[in-house]
């Protein structure tokens, strides 16, 4: 799968994927009412308000970007209607030619992450037949519980063709606290970047493995170190835009030729028709508003990525 | 809700949760057979069939045990049937008076954490209405994105009088690979422990507060540690039975009153009708089987915890 996205990324020449994490507050008002008044304020409301706004954002930038990012808890927020809505989302997104990469963030034990494994990335099997269940491209995947925790993805990586990003170094203000903390005169992330590599080296193509990271755009500092430590990483960039990550910082991300990185932007995105820049002169056009957010980060990041 | 978790523990006398973790191969092949007549081998059967195998363990047992812990990767691996089922097993839970400790492992940035907390503790805002979704009492955090990332538990912990259990030490073969590493020169689940400690030192009630830990039965010796270094915070212990467990071992994980821990049990108890000690006579006989298995646990830990 990670020789499908770089293709992707070529073809659009984006290193750039679309965090679709609909928060409420992110949907414009008439979307809102018009579910509201079809299913009343309920989570089935919410859901359909969540669809609708989704399925006008993908239409607008499907074109442009090679991948898309569902980050299921807003949408497991709204229980069993919400969590349709991610599927139907996953499903639309690969129809319209989209790479799916489920911000999921699962781990567990063993036997629990082989089920995990199974439902965002394989198929589960039910008598005597084998059913996908959420079929998502790339999953994210937490490391606390160590190898034994990450082997059931890597093992369905490798019968799928598919891939995982695994968290080293998070986006928020307080990832130092476990993160950064220094072993052996080494912060953890760069022990987890290490493992990360070698859970990778199984399952390499042309250069990359199956198994990227996660580094987030906040920590430029720790996305240079971490590159230079998984070369073969694939690495997945949260933070970008509402968060403070700038484009000029995420250089370090990237190998030389440009590639090696693809940088996440949620709400700068997807709410972008809520910024004066892109207000659109009618309600219909967030979408429009999206597209212009898309085509403004894609410049920044090359500019960033070849200067 | 910890001191409702405490009242219900004193009452049973059983420092016990089961695990309603339903592997398909955990099902006795009567009900299996009956769901895949009705709905064919798909995600529908699974789901039912491990429907009605949870019932009648839940019906099995209720009386004696203070609580449950769901597994959500074994329903999410069916997708969203799977998924409804967890929901009506939590519910049904309920019902029975049972307390619901979801094991969801979730922990993210603070905005999606916020999302998981409402999902499974809270409520959701829905225009004008607020709505309950799964409604666990509990549920399982991971720690590696540290405090930002467990504020919004917190939050609504502290709004709906409910609570968490934080990873620290995970029962895995492999949850030492990071979770043990020296961090000046204590290891790193020591100093999730005290964070663990200090997040629930605002959420206190009756001498426990409503931040709990995991920490697996596996290792008694960092038990000892914890229990030690974190005196208000109860301790929730997998890995009895079937992962390795013993009651023996198990006393160091309690306060001299007998309290302060949770032992789990997962397949000794669910899939006890598979083992010669527990074999039914009949093959409806694997509730009976499971209250056999609960019974017989209460008793080896009542014995080590008194020891």
């Amino acid at each position: 799968m990670i020789q499908k996205l770089i293709k992707r990324i070529v073809k659009t020449d984006a290193p750039v994927v679309v965090g679709l994490d609909p928060m409420l507050s992110y949907i414009p008002p008439f979307l809102l009412e018009k579910a509201f008044s079809e299913q009343g304020e309920t989570l089935e409301g919410a859901a359909q308000a969540v669809w609708e706004y989704n399925k006008g954002l993908v239409d607008s930038f499907c074109d442009l970007v090679p991948a898309v990012k569902p980050q299921i808890a807003m949408y497991e927020q709204f229980g069993l209607p919400g969590l349709a809505v991610y599927k139907k989302t996953v499903d639309y997104c690969h129809e319209k030619g989209l790479i799916v990469i489920g911000d999921v963030k699962r781990g567990d034990i063993g036997s629990t992450s082989a089920a995990y494994a199974a439902a965002h990335l394989g198929r589960v099997q039910v008598g005597s037949r084998s059913c996908p269940v959420f079929d998502e491209d790339f999953a994210t995947v937490n490391p606390y519980l160590g190898t034994d925790g990450i082997q059931p993805f890597l093992d369905v990586c490798g019968q799928e063709g598919k891939g995982i990003f695994v968290l080293a170094k998070t986006s928020n203000p307080s990832s130092g606290e476990f993160q950064d903390r220094l072993i052996d005169g080494r912060p953890l992330y760069e022990l987890v970047g290490e493992k990360i590599a070698s859970w990778g080296s199984g399952l390499m193509e042309d250069g990359y493995s199956e198994v990227g990271a996660v580094v987030g755009a906040t920590y430029p500092e720790v996305g240079k170190v971490l590159r230079e430590l998984m070369p073969h990483t694939f690495i997945l960039v949260p933070g970008y835009g509402a968060q403070g990550g700038k484009g000029s910082d995420l250089k370090v991300f990237f190998h030389q030729d440009g590639l090696g990185a693809l940088v996440n932007s949620s709400r700068g995105i997807i709410a972008a028709w809520k910024q004066e820049k892109y207000a659109p002169s009618s309600p219909e056009g967030y979408g429009e508003a999206a597209r212009k957010a898309v085509l403004d980060m894609t410049a920044d990041l090359r500019a960033a990525r070849f200067s």
